[in-house]
């Protein structure tokens, strides 16, 4: 199968994941059940689901145990951006092509939209996964906490927020990013791999390739921002500069920056040499990272 | 040991737990967590943990395994009145005789301490538990997510936000309570016994006390609302009668209410008889909630 073929078939299990994990839009309480329906579905590149499967498969995991690892870091990544979009943080009215949760519905709503999507991911991880054992998916949901908390991806929101008009150098930038996005991602592949028993090794290099992806995605979304448009990037485009947050381009510049991404793809794909040809989907992944365009 | 011996004992032993449980306040992000600490630590009367220490206590489980689901709860819990304090919420400035996080701190900020506390309270549960088998745990958390979601505690928060300047039922009423504050009253009393290994017949009795105990706290702080000031209450009394939120008083009148209140009572110690004296807490924790002037 050739790689977008391969994209395509993981979105669409992953589209189907996500719909029967979430609840029904007809049970009570039901604007809020739909408001996360609207949140979730119908959008999204799915790069972590897809992190999530292609390090699984390195390990014969099938599709659909890594259905749950897949769908609960999404659910963290869905409501990470219902609560960012909000008025008292980034207030960002656009969200992959539509209004934002809190503009088609209410602040009060948005809010809680995020929280019992953050809780449904718990939820969907703590269901007993056949050929997982109960330790090791004790193991995943403390990796998936750790990555989602203060200390991972709530932190890196934080250290965001308070970076806004500051002049940070590329190390406090990274720092920065490294929470922010770089802990779900690095969550993402490890949950994926565990699912197949992966070794501590194993988990060590994949633990550096995500670690390279996670800042690599970061680093294309800022030169993305600041070279789109807002139609074809399905959200406002140059708001980061324009709110005066650090980004990379500005830092190091569109040159360097481009440097840097390439840089990057090349150390993800030298962590993975020890895999072969079993890591061919990640290594593909780390190539649509960088090439694609929105 | 008396009563308010033991309750002072759990109650020390919880902010123990949690201080230990919520990250140093000089660790990065520094500020989210001074005002994750601000948020739970030094206050509250710590409800949620003394019905799981004593429906633990039943079985045997000991105090230092039983910490960590009253952790949990506990966190869960905090979570949840930080981000209902928000203005785009019950907008209260006033928790626990303090300032509201978000009037402390910022709503930003305030919204990530709650995303936060959320995410400490599965980490905190997923750590290995000593004496509990790692398939028991797994099914602890998915009881916490189940009480903690859109079909719990949250669904119960939207449902109340819904309810606002409406004239509910008796019948309405209970449902909202069921999920916004039963839910999570229901989990601390199953996973302490569930930390003692208890048999489906004992879960479903505690479960019946459960169901009970928390309208029973639901009547109480409506009763206490409608008749104390704000400085005994430690938050702003009367806002849910400013704020035309329908309550047991103003449905039933106070009369009434205390009836419901008394029978409520009668009903959860009927449902601890078969525990004998092993259940003298959770039969003088219902004496509390009722007896109770704060």
């Amino acid at each position: 199968m050739d790689f977008l073929s391969w994209m395509t078939s993981i979105q669409q299990r992953t589209e189907a994941a996500l719909e029967t994990a979430l609840p029904p839009a007809d049970i009570a309480p039901a604007r809020l059940h739909q408001a996360m329906r609207y949140s979730v579905l119908g959008g999204g590149k799915r790069v972590r689901p897809l992190l999530c499967h292609a390090a699984g498969s390195i390990f014969g995991a099938p599709g659909d145990i890594l259905d749950a690892p897949a769908t609960a870091v999404e659910l963290i990544h869905a409501y990470s951006l219902v609560h960012d979009d909000m008025p008292c943080m980034d207030d960002d009215d656009m969200r992959r092509g539509k209004s934002s949760c809190h503009v088609a519905y209410d602040e009060a709503t948005a809010l809680l939209v995020g929280d019992a999507l953050q809780t449904l991911a718990f939820q969907r991880l703590a269901a007993r996964l056949a050929g997982v054992s109960p330790a090791r998916q004790l193991e995943m949901l403390a990796l998936l906490a750790n990555a989602s908390g203060s200390r991972g991806m709530a932190g890196g929101q934080a250290i965001d927020l308070a970076s806004v008009g500051l002049r940070l150098d590329i190390g406090a930038l990274e720092f920065m990013h490294i929470h922010k996005t770089g802990a779900l991602i690095r969550a993402a592949v490890l949950l994926g791999a565990h699912c197949g028993e992966a070794p501590p090794d194993a988990l060590e290099r994949l633990g550096h390739y995500a670690n390279r992806i996670g800042l690599l995605f970061q680093v294309v979304d800022d030169i993305l921002d600041s070279e789109s448009s807002s139609e074809t990037l399905g959200k406002t485009a140059g708001k980061d500069a324009a709110q005066n947050k650090p980004t990379y381009v500005n830092i190091l510049g569109l040159r360097e920056s481009k440097a840097m991404a390439g840089k990057l793809r090349q150390d993800a794909h030298d962590a993975l040499s020890c895999f072969g040809v079993a890591a061919a989907r990640l290594h593909e992944l780390a190539d649509f990272i960088v090439d694609r365009t929105f």
